[in-house]
C-alpha cells in the first residue's frame, strides 16, 4: 500500500523542487508549524534522505504574541524528530512599519535570509498554497496597481521555493494528519484586524458562493498568467526606456517625446512609472494617477507646464522632451 | 443655482462622449429604464440640445417577463417626453445558447446594431457604471483566463460609447431622483440564478466588508490597466507570429521552434492561442491548459509526439517547426 494521496502530492511537489538543486546540498523549510508548512517539512525531510540531500529547518518567533517562544520551541523540536538538521529558532523584533502583518514578513524574510546564509543553504522551501495565492490575488486586486501586484508570489524567487502553490491548503492538512504530524493553528490566521485573515474567513467563501468553487484555482492560474505578462512588459519597458532615454544638462532624466508617443499604452506608463522612480518618485507613494498625468504630457498634450509628483519630483515637456527633475518648491522645513 | 452635483456629473460625462462625435449627427441611447441608462437619457437629451447633436433612444424588449411589452412601451414614452426621437421599442427573440444572460445579450446588441444602423447613428450610448465595470471584473476572475477576460468592458467600442464607466450606480439614482425620473428596478438584477446579481448583491459586498469601501474604484481601475496590458501584448504577438510563421505542405500553419523559443512566455503563449484557433480549434473550448501543453512542444521537448487540441487540431514538432494540423484519429460518427 502507498503512501495517503495527501502525503503523496506534497511529497510529489518537493521532489520536483528537490531536482532543481544539486545532491548534497543543504536545503531549509521555514515552519511556522502550521499545516501547510508542517507537511512540508515532513515531505522534506522524507525526499531528502532519497535524493542525497541535507535538510534542516527554521521556524520564526516573531515575539508578537503570549508564548511565542516556547512554540517556537516546540516546532523546532518538532523539526529535529523528524530528522532535519539544523532544526532552529531565529528569534526577531517585528518593528512597525507598514502595519504588523508587512512588518513582521519583513523581519521574517530577513531571518531567513539570514538562517540561510549562515548554513550555507542552496534553497529554502516555502509552505505558501493554492490558497494562500488567491488571497495574495485578492490583497492585490484592492490596491487596483495592475498585473503586477495581481500576479501573487512566484513558485521560485531567488533562493526560496514555493513547493506547494498548486496544492490547496486542506491537503496539507490531511497530509499532516497522515503523517502523524499536529500542525499549529495561529490565532492571527482568524483575528479580523489582518486584511489576509478577512480574506480567509469571508472575501474567499463569499467569491465561491457566488462565482463557483473553482474561484480559488481560478485566482492562482490568473495571477500565473498576469505574472507572465508583467514581465513581458517590463522586459518591452526596460527595452523602450533605453531607446527614449535622452541626455539634458540638468535634468535627473530626460525621455524624447516622440519615442514614447509611439509605444503603447501599457508599455509607455511603465517607462514613466519607472523613469519617475529613477528620478526620486516614491515608489509606495507613487499612484497611476500620478503616471497618467505624465502621459497626458505625451498624449494630450495642450500647453501644461509640468507634473509634480511625490517625492518632490517635477516632470517638464520641453522641446520635445519630458524632463524628470527636483521640484522648484522650496522646501518648508 | 447649478444642477444637482449628480445630475452635473452625469451630464459632464455626456458631454466627453459627445465631443467625439459630429454636430448634426443622431446619438441614441440604450435604455432599459434602470437607473444607469435613464440618468444617461436624461443627460443625453440635455446635453444634445446645446452641442448641436441628434438625440435618440431605443429600449430593448427581451421578451423574458411577463408585461415586458408594456414596461418598454413605457420606457418609450418617457424617452419621448425627454424629447429624444427617435423613441422606440425593439422586440428581440432571446435564444438560449450560452445561457439565458449571455443569449439576452447577443440579442440586445444585434437590436442596437439594427436600431444604429437604420437611423445612421453615429454613436449609441451605453449605461454602464463603475459598478457594471467592477462586476465584470469579478466575472471575468473566475474565469481565470488572462488579462482580457479581466480587462471588463471598453469605454469606446465601434459605436458603442459608455459614458458612465467612471461613476458609481448610486450617482445615477442620485440623478435620476433630481432629474424627475423614476427608474425600474429590473427583478433580474435580484434574481441569484443569475451570477452578475449574485456579485452585485453578496460578492462586491463582502470585498468591501474585508478589502475596503475602495474595492469597486481598484476593480474598474485594474480593468483598465490590463486592457492595456491586453493589447500591448495582442500587438506583440501578432508581431511575433508573422515573424514565426514558416511555410510547410499539409500543415495548416507552422511556426517555428527558434523563434518561438526566443519570446516571453505571455507573447509565445498567446502566438500559439491563435496560431490554434487559426488551425481550427475553438476559441471557446481551447484553454490555458492545452496551450501550456503546446508550449512545453517548445520549451520542454523531451520527444513528445503531439498535442491533440480540441477541435480535432493536433500539433506536432518536427524539424524545428511545431505543425498545426488535423487531428489523425479516425471520426467515430
Amino acid at each position: 500500500m502507498g503512501p495517503d494521496p495527501a502525503v503523496a502530492a506534497v511529497r510529489l511537489a518537493v521532489r520536483h523542487a528537490l531536482a532543481t538543486v544539486e545532491a548534497g546540498d543543504l536545503v531549509l523549510v521555514a515552519c511556522s508549524g502550521g499545516a501547510d508548512s508542517l507537511a512540508l517539512a515532513g515531505a522534506l525531510a522524507f525526499e531528502a534522505a532519497r535524493s542525497g540531500h541535507q535538510a534542516g529547518g527554521v521556524t520564526v518567533d516573531h515575539g508578537l504574541q503570549e508564548g511565542s517562544d516556547e512554540r517556537a520551541a516546540g516546532v523546532a523540536a518538532t523539526l529535529s524528530e523528524l530528522g532535519l538538521e539544523p532544526a532552529e529558532v531565529r528569534t526577531v523584533t517585528v518593528g512597525s512599519e507598514g502595519g504588523v502583518e508587512a512588518a513582521a514578513r519583513t523581519a521574517r524574510y530577513a531571518a531567513l535570509d539570514a538562517a540561510a546564509a549562515g548554513h550555507r543553504a542552496a534553497a529554502v522551501l516555502l509552505g505558501h498554497t493554492l490558497d494562500d495565492q488567491a488571497e495574495t490575488v485578492l490583497l492585490g486586486l484592492a490596491r487596483g496597481s495592475g498585473a503586477r501586484s495581481l500576479a501573487g508570489m512566484p513558485a521560485v524567487s531567488g533562493i526560496y521555493r514555493r513547493p506547494l502553490l498548486e496544492l490547496g491548503r486542506d491537503l496539507t492538512r490531511r497530509a499532516c494528519l497522515a503523517m502523524g504530524l499536529t500542525p499549529w493553528d495561529d490565532p492571527h490566521n482568524h483575528d479580523h484586524a489582518f486584511a489576509r485573515a478577512r480574506v480567509r474567513a469571508d472575501v474567499l467563501p463569499a467569491l465561491e458562493k457566488g462565482l463557483g468553487p473553482g474561484i480559488t484555482a481560478a485566482l492562482a492560474r490568473t495571477a500565473r498568467m498576469l505574472r507572465d505578462d508583467a514581465d513581458a512588459l517590463d522586459a518591452w519597458a526596460a527595452e523602450a526606456l533605453a531607446g527614449a532615454a535622452e541626455d539634458e544638462p540638468g535634468a535627473v532624466r530626460a525621455l524624447g517625446v516622440r519615442a514614447l508617443a509611439g509605444l503603447p499604452r501599457a508599455v509607455r506608463t511603465r517607462v514613466l512609472h519607472r523613469t519617475a522612480i529613477e528620478a526620486g518618485s516614491p515608489p509606495g507613494t507613487l499612484a497611476a494617477v500620478h503616471v497618467d498625468a505624465v502621459d497626458a504630457l505625451v498624449t494630450a498634450w495642450h500647453g501644461q507646464s509640468y507634473v509634480d509628483l511625490p517625492g518632490r519630483v517635477r516632470v517638464r515637456r520641453r522641446c520635445e522632451k519630458l524632463l524628470f527633475g527636483p521640484s522648484e518648491i522650496p522646501r518648508k522645513d
